[in-house]
């Protein structure tokens, strides 16, 4: 069957929630949204394209900051509301320099930083 | 610093999305969501407790299915608007009987199954 984007489920702005996920460690790096145009142009481009909430506009990860996501697989869950984009990532995802954006835990209670700026 | 859950940014149905990922694989099982009594409940029981949108009420995964979530560590993100969510899964995560919610992959346009129910 042939991928249609536009039918998958986006909420009342017309986004879906995409989990970026390196494709050989398996780490989660970061969270952020597509629309239909977005997933679209990943898929087309090869580059991983995000919808900027912030700026109302298309996000090519690392167009700026050169830290790019190539576009390794696109999965979509049972529900088809949310993305999994596997990725081959380039420098750090995290715009604070870490590999990834998930770099507090909660650990007894307490807010611990467990990665630091590469 | 202790952790407080209130503090994160919630959206305005005051959900937050929470990445269940395998804390032993490193899969990524589910997006679920979570409010800030969820996130408080799932530190203090060990076991992952989502809210559930459709049903409005607390979700504790698996107390049904018996598909429970053990929690291993919370995190989150650099936005504090996304969960990170390690946990130890007891059989398959997805409600369709598959080890996790994104079985459907995009594959040269089309749309391929890459697991089934176990």
């Amino acid at each position: 069957m042939a991928f249609d984007p536009t039918t998958l489920r986006f909420n009342e702005a017309g986004l879906i929630p995409a989990i970026a996920q390196d494709a050989t460690s398996g780490d989660v790096l970061m969270l952020a949204w597509m629309n239909a145009d977005s997933i679209a142009q990943t898929l087309s481009s090869g580059k991983v394209t995000y919808w900027s909430r912030s700026r109302a506009a298309f996000w090519i990860k690392g167009e700026t900051s050169g830290n790019v996501q190539e576009l390794v697989e696109l999965r979509f869950d049972c529900d088809e509301d949310c993305l999994l984009v596997l990725v081959n990532q380039t420098g750090p995802a995290c715009h604070t320099g870490r590999p990834n954006c998930f770099y507090r835990a909660v650990r007894d209670g307490d807010v611990v930083e467990i990665s630091s700026p590469v």
